[in-house]
């Protein structure tokens, strides 16, 4: 392979142990080529809520052709299954929970393995609590390498594939309903309304019995109020300029958010 | 270009949504061959001081000709303007609000523009709140390419800048009165009063009614005492070996320092 | 020198000021072309028994050659040695100070040398209180690119390493009575107790008053519930099912384990 290939790593292992370290390691010993970008390590553990949430929002910015690893992975161990699923941007990898959905959301999955292959794993008794280094980053190197999907395992229905769906919208004439679906590090609503649905449109959100109207950018309100945006991730938000607006609405992942449009 | 070139990233994205590792798959989009570097994406929340202070710290560290992409950025979207600037040991690109401050107190700006060419960008219509993503790290990426300064917007004159001064010393013979500019991971206190002014010199400082003893490294007083020397930044610093200085002073950043210097 | 050469990074400096990326900016200084790995930056402050852990659980799945580059040192500037020491899997570079001492109870040193040899340092004056960027960073940067061990200072007996042993064990016909010797991100706790004194056996453990039954993954009990298993690090671990059982049990670090082995 003549370019240097990418691979992304997402997981809940945190920072503080070295796990994700020895992930990279296990890649090097593989191929020390590539090029390995830690997305995130340090997910909500076993949310795996927020592992879709993330990846959605982080593949759109790397190369083509990418690997995504991602593993938040409460069922380690059990029957649950290891997967590989090639789609329009790259591979994905790592345990079929669901939190690829929503990458497959908005990218049709080409193709789908069950890891039933030890000749990509590190080694052929992987241990039963960290997949993520015996298994899934392996085979995310060895993909990443060149191997062809078809070699890693059994050729799976991506139909089958676990699904994880957002909360449903609600929508009528004068609002629509939706819930948090993610709170980012700097205490940002993240909710589950797209951006698309308000194309041209002005509104204002009520969360936790409080209005708020919609601008541009954070710093179209005075430090410490509150505004509702289109995030750059392309969904309804809900901030605060200079401030944290978990703390300041006190409400927490799933609650509901209802918006009321009007057309400008 | 015949060598790897290196992009150094400082941010306060925090490392849980994965902020930063876009920014990472955005460069490697442009050219997966770049040696990306973190420095920190663990800034207080929109703290321009601190973010100038470590950039200021870290980049003499550097390979020569380091593209360095710093983005502690309250006023993103708003009319605040995108800079890279040249300098001699590289390159500056970011939210032109004073955080370069502190790196351009020691070396001279040689050329900047203000970046107004989208064709560097990743988009012609950048969200509005993540500048770092569409704007700053692509623009980074190709400067660490080859790409000449002169295309990415309109020269502007670097005393243009915007200026964060750290506090002013009072300095008499008898002493020197600064001020705290930064407290570290360790809670060590990191004073805005050089160690060059104290060469050859013996001192004390008091901090928070407490006079404390300058040493030559922290195990040269007992676990758990306090202790005043020039620290590894070169600015006269405090701290307690085996402990935090900021929990045993009571102290936050800002706090009045006073150092009374005696010829050794 | 024709392939990739690894250097794995772990410190205790945390990810706030940038100085694990200082380091990093060090070693790129010297050679950009190596593959740089950050096994974690997040050690206890001065803990040289956790990195100690961490350093033994996982350098063996790094490339062999791989040269680790460890900081934890509460004794820098103080008359602690800085060493480098080659071993059957790569190189070591820190100081002796006992937190090599884990990799070095599983594979044999081959050579050490104590770093008295300034024309491998970054500069010949380094700073008191930060040898990771002035003399280990760059040691390390030298040995991943082909500088021969003994140039780097005097060549020292390994058996003079400082040995930072594990508590003992207390092995009876009945029961193992050990401690915990780390308390990982998820607060699963992993004793001293090498699960190789247990191939074929099953076993309960005692900790705390509570008796807990032995599995083989987290999720062979229900969510909540309590398991000892064989870590994927090989020691005998203690977890809550998508819980925390450092909360759940109530203990630190040192705490006392029995386990009672019985042959199936």
């Amino acid at each position: 392979m003549s370019t240097t290939q990418a691979i992304a790593l997402l997981t809940d292992f945190g920072l503080k142990d070295g796990y994700g370290g020895i992930m990279k390691g296990a890649i090097a010993t593989i191929n020390p080529h590539l090029t390995v970008i830690d997305i995130t390590h340090e997910l909500p553990p076993q949310n795996i809520a927020a592992a879709r949430f993330c990846l959605m929002n982080a593949y759109p910015y790397f190369p083509p052709g990418t690997v995504y690893v991602a593993v938040v992975d409460p069922g380690v161990g059990s029957q649950r299954r290891g997967v590989a699923i090639q789609f329009d941007r790259g591979y994905l990898v790592g345990p079929d929970n669901g939190l690829f959905s929503g990458v497959l959301s908005l990218s049709e999955p080409i193709a789908a393995v069950m890891l039933t292959n030890p000749d990509y794993w590190r080694v052929s008794d992987p241990s039963t609590t960290f997949h993520g280094r015996d298994i899934f980053a392996p085979v995310g190197a060895h993909l990443a390498s060149g191997v062809p999907l078809e070699k890693l395992g059994l050729l799976i229905d991506p139909e089958s594939l676990v699904k994880l769906p957002l909360d449903s919208l609600e929508i009528t004439d004068n609002q629509i309903i939706g819930s948090i679906q993610y709170i980012d590090y700097f205490g940002n609503l993240i909710t589950n309304i797209s951006g698309n649905l308000l194309k041209q449109k002005d509104w204002t959100v009520m969360v936790n019995h409080q209005t708020i109207k919609k601008g541009l950018t954070y710093s179209d309100v005075e430090l410490g109020e509150l505004i509702t945006l289109i995030g750059s991730h392309g969904w309804v938000e809900i901030a605060v300029n200079g401030g944290n607006a978990q703390k300041k609405l006190q409400v927490d992942w799933g609650e509901q958010v209802s918006l009321h449009p009007r057309v400008v």
